[in-house]
């Protein structure tokens, strides 16, 4: 987190970093980068910390000096314009949700991270803080998604979809209907359904659905992405000769990793809340966590909770919702 | 189908086939194959077919000598030991349980298939047939698919997963909690919840979901597939230096691309019915669709259904539906 707030600096000469937690192990690793007195680094001390399998409620509750809840302190009180954070998702959101609320006109927060697709990428949430989302619900995580796009990708009237089942009699549970039917009252520019290859087809830029079912998916094409490439390095390392055409196709292969590299895409969205919140994955190195941080510096800038507000009005104006 | 169909009598001596559909366009390509005297080959004439866009409704009400219908008709004047379709699922499932009808004690059938993981495969159910599954039918769905696992696969006690989401504080929804506690009661090998990335992992030989979620899961694991594909051929594509590496590592991709071949996975179960239905891709070739084949084979001579049917009686007994 250190050598990527470093960076981030360097690239950002406007922005300055409030560094939450245990002083002297902060202190220690600012000074082996020779960063002890940068102007724009202050080092914040908070006495606890929530560890990674903590439940929420307990850290909500027994940790009120933890650098997550100081971090989330400050950003209510407008001594921070965002907070990231790698630690546990589900202390956060509840941290989070507690401390700074949700947005007038939004009943729940939800999770939204870009993914990426055969034609760039595709925004989707909510990716696990809700179940049983409504079609209410589904409405505002799609406006709140047409904003994020908007403000952070610079794209006007992102394409709107719904994720949702396809080949059957049933196309979809009722929620999903009800969602479809108020969307296509709604300003958004709202393309239909969706279904779950659609997603990386790029059908659209923001992609709505429940959290468990969001989630489910998340984490099945993470397995299946795993799965393919654990049988094609199996498959480049059967014998001698594969081997060799294996290393021959190296430079290959790292520019194919590139691509679909998931450091690339590391910084999810809490999204919904009066401030801004960033969550990166717990294992992100340094390249992984300053895209983070790039996320939670652009979505300052443009205001994007301001910005849910404004839409959101217009909606309740139009009694959409 | 026909020489899919030409290829099983070969290798199933004790096997005959009923080709339903247009009896001059099924001779006509018997006569291609010199296979117009086989007796092991009975033509049945349907006059109707359902299209693969027509509304499962319609196709019930409307299509009542239609290929598909003739078929089912005949498992269940027990003329047929099986039906192979590769046509119109919602239509094919409709027709099915409307004629077939579901085994006593089975609410609603589900459609299951094998997985490729990392480890071999996991059948997952239900991938689409119902939505908003609650958590008796998730119960009935882990029941038939231990059964289904036991009989073709010939694995004692097959290890049953629950797909949950496990990242945040709401672990799951209330009907996935309220079935992990009916299927700690029961006699199946229940080994708990199961994230959408465990199922890759090889963590269970049965994966229970409602159909909403499972059938996500499926479409955004082949999308994923596809992206995957679609850049790695890219990757080496991009010059003449890559293209050379490319045909060097032919023999690899292929052996690759042969380990993780949708074909050989060909071959949904509509379970849950009295009678063995399965479902082919559309798209299926000859090897996809004697996959097919050989699995409604395997089901006949195990009799699935009625396995299934004795192993809900022992629950039923036990108070635990």
């Amino acid at each position: 987190m250190v050598p990527a707030a470093l960076s981030a600096l360097k690239t950002h000469p406007d922005v300055s970093f409030v560094l939450i937690g245990n002083q002297a192990s902060i202190e220690a690793e600012l000074a082996v980068h020779k960063a002890l007195d940068d102007q724009r680094l202050i080092v914040q001390h908070a006495s606890q910390q929530v560890e990674m399998d903590e439940l929420p409620s307990a850290a909500l509750r027994g940790k009120k000096d933890s650098s997550m809840r100081v971090a989330i302190n400050m950003v209510r009180e407008g001594k921070a314009s965002a907070c990231v954070s790698a630690g546990n998702t589900g202390a956060l959101m509840a941290i989070a949700r507690f401390v700074l609320k949700t947005l007038p006109g939004i009943e729940r927060p939800a999770i939204v991270t870009a993914l990426p697709t055969m034609e760039g990428h595709t925004y989707v949430l909510d990716l696990g803080a809700n179940v049983d989302s409504s079609a209410a619900h589904l409405v505002q995580f799609a406006l709140m998604g047409s904003v994020l796009v908007e403000s952070v990708e610079g794209l006007s009237k992102p394409r709107v979809g719904l994720l949702n089942i396809g080949s059957e009699e049933i196309k979809g549970n009722e929620r999903v209907k009800e969602a479809a039917r108020l969307l296509e009252k709604t300003d958004l520019n709202y393309i239909g359904y969706v279904e779950g290859d659609g997603l990386y087809e790029g059908k659209c830029d923001v992609l709505v659905c429940d959290g468990f079912v969001g989630n489910v998916a998340l984490k099945a094409s993470e397995g299946v992405a795993h799965m393919i490439s654990h049988y094609l390095r199996a498959s480049f390392k059967r014998n001698i000769l594969t081997k060799l055409v294996g290393l021959m196709a190296t430079p290959v292969l790292k520019h194919f990793k590139q691509q679909l590299d998931p450091r690339a895409y590391n910084g999810a969205n809490l999204i919904g809340l009066q401030g801004i919140v960033i969550k990166s994955h717990g294992g992100a190195d340094e390249f992984a966590f300053a895209n983070a941080i790039k996320i939670a510096i652009i979505e300052a800038k443009k205001d994007v909770p301001k910005n849910i507000s404004k839409h959101l009005e217009i909606l309740l104006e139009g009694q959409v919702l």
